[in-house]
């Protein structure tokens, strides 16, 4: 039986991610089990025609629309890190988002978020005044986006300091350390493969808190859960997280632009 | 004394062409000049920081902001020809409108125009279907915006047909041809190097027609002028022009979106 | 029974179209069925580490490298031709020449050949001006070197002129024009799906010529035949073509370099 | 009167760091006054034709040829660092020697050194195993070169435990600390812009050491001063330290590959 506090809960999943020739992910199939899309803006994935097609996607299987900027760096997909300045992450931050918006204003949408990726977000997590400029770019955009970061990180803060509204994004298949920041990947036990026991830790979370690697309980407040949309399974979690938690009484959807 | 027929002309320059650490033409001072800033969106010249730079002097000095999209060919500077389809261009269009538009929003302006770069520009000229696209891109973003192309092209039809605003481009240092096209680069009498041929140029243009290289008058429309940026001598051209016209009784302004 | 006039053929296959975190093909199971390796480099697909891996595996399985340039296209998959200067040619495909040769050249193995890709090798077969500067890149980087080029065309004239050896290309899934030349994708009858059919023709070409698609029998000469690495069914008709033509006896094997 | 003990030093330059349509430095003027000239080899900076041109010229005026590869990453001019692995540093640097490589071999020339690039160079000089991967490549590409690294630093070690010839760099317009490293650009002193006292570092770095911002005398060996090309006065300080040197008796020259 369902106990939770928290009666709702977005579904995010990074979309977009090809580039020109090249496919990933399983996108289509994907957007009818989420209620976010961070769709990729050129720099570390995606391109024109691509992002155009995802957001007419998305716009028609009504799936919130967000802008997932990156590092500019397609051949590392925007995973390593990069010594930029807060007001080179402000422009790159800016032009992908528009960018983005560009393809849904076309559409006749709208933007709903935004959510760094990658080593952007890493970075921004653990980095206030880096954290600072990006939500700065997204406010000075359109200040009544959602600005998607970390739950409890720096990019909530930076948000919070703007009056920019955030979603506090937890993940069902990575553990998480006693500070409430995510294990490294390749740490052993960083990664939860168990479907049931990621499960688990959603529920745990929409109640407040998550079992840390070395047992304690840390805090962490749920608004948007991130599925993955480029590795096996990942349709097959999506499901069944879905229908776990509305048979839980959770209500999925994205949240509210202001 | 002067006889013109058209009262106004817009100035505009092609701007922001820097990338990086590279340098490209004298931005700033030719900004007190010039009536429409065309300003590059990153893919054949530009980078975020340039853009949003440019994107607030612009503003700062009252001067009308446009996009400046080109090809995605940085190495070439968007002047080799790229065979792309329709659907490519609608999306390369699109997304560095967006982008552009994104920093005009930020800093609290808003985009006037937009003017395809170098091939494009060319490529579009005569070729109705890729007109049509790139046309129902700026469209389809914001139907208030203007739509600057070459005097009497393809651009123009495009924009007519949806109901775009447009502005026909003249030149004041390139001849033309019986058919009313440029010259190309290159063929002899292409340039035209002397600043007091290129203001009578400028004036016949603005009673309506321009003598070709042939010695035949052809008509042209003349909305907006190009003034290049990055060549020696572009100020004092300007600069000669501005005070020229204004004495002739020309108003200088950019054309106004809906 | 096999009646075949040419004793030897190559079989060849693009690989390396990887990026990043993005897959192409089936290079690994596909080295195994050809004796030439077609390896991009980077500029319309390929990366340094996967060019690494490449030549490593081609090395290992004694299957004889080659360069495989492109346009600097990678969002187009240096399909869509741009206007570039022989000059531009020359350099792009020295650089990118070079740069493969570096990776064999460190793995203790000798490029053996260089093949165009796209619309590079499109342009080139029909234009002189642009073979000629790419064979002259090719034969300034090492003369010893074997040019491959679309069998009878502009590419293996520029060759010979050069005294470069070459190697006439053929394909075995298109069909052919009475002048020689493929007839275009997209056009009825351009593609040949059938396996059988695509063997007889083959066997046709290694006897000097091909039927084209209006039923005249073309003269054409086969060096190399091009198998296709990124397509369903690819890896079954390298191995139904290699056993057919082991059987006919013909003898499969790369060009030699001097 | 000079008591040097060293009795030779070669003086290089960053050169051919244009791209496309962009322009940088003034090479061909700087080439009179260097022996080795480092080029961009297009990832940071240069291009094919660039690289070709560069690689003519300093073949035309006997200065000796390097690569200077650097990060992938154009907008920030390879001065941002990023977080690579070994083995990607390894895949880089390869690939940028092979492309520079191939122009010189095609010129009827021949590589002599590497010297990485910015941020690149800046990270391999603190991190040994970056050092080992990009020493390694130089090595397994040709054994021959001679391997730029910071004066004393991780690249000397690295090159040195590979049995590959190098040499140590020394900055005449750089403060140094007491560890021998840079003063960090930005920090107070540490930047020399009187050329008298750089003049006066250079000659007792031939001795033997360098006089720290704290007034410690650190010792040094200096077998490659670096010229700088893109700053103003940079040719200027070029002829002052090449005249002063060549009358203390110095001999200037490339160090010579094996």
């Amino acid at each position: 039986m369902n106990t939770n506090n928290a009666s709702t809960l977005d579904l995010n999943c990074d979309m977009g991610e090809g580039f020109g020739a090249y496919k990933m992910g399983n996108d289509l199939a994907i957007l009818d089990h989420v209620t976010s899309a961070n769709i990729a803006c050129g720099f570390h994935a995606g391109d024109p025609p691509t992002m155009r097609r995802l957001v007419a996607a998305a716009l028609a299987k009504g799936v919130a629309i967000g802008a997932h900027p990156g590092l500019p760096d397609l051949q590392g997909f925007g995973r390593r890190e990069m010594k930029i300045s807060p007001a080179e992450a402000y422009a790159m931050v800016l032009y992908q988002v528009g960018a983005l918006a560009g393809f849904a204003q076309a559409a006749g949408g709208r933007l709903n978020h935004v959510k760094p990726h990658g080593a952007l977000y890493n970075m921004a997590a653990k980095n206030r005044p880096l954290s600072d400029a990006i939500a700065q770019a997204v406010f000075d955009f359109d200040p009544g986006l959602v600005f998607f970061g970390l739950a409890g990180s720096e990019m909530i803060a930076a948000a919070d300091a703007l009056g920019l509204r955030s979603a506090n994004e937890v993940f069902a298949d990575r553990s998480y350390q006693d500070d409430g920041t995510l294990s490294p990947r390749g740490d052993p036990g960083a990664m939860i493969e168990d479907a049931d026991q990621s499960l688990a830790q959603v529920r745990q979370m929409l109640k407040g808190s998550v079992r840390a690697l070395s047992g304690a309980e840390v805090p962490v407040r749920a608004d948007t859960l991130c599925l993955h949309g480029d590795q096996a399974g990942a349709l097959d979690f999506a499901l069944h997280i879905r229908s776990a938690l509305t048979a839980d009484g959770v209500a999925l959807q994205a949240p509210v632009r202001s």
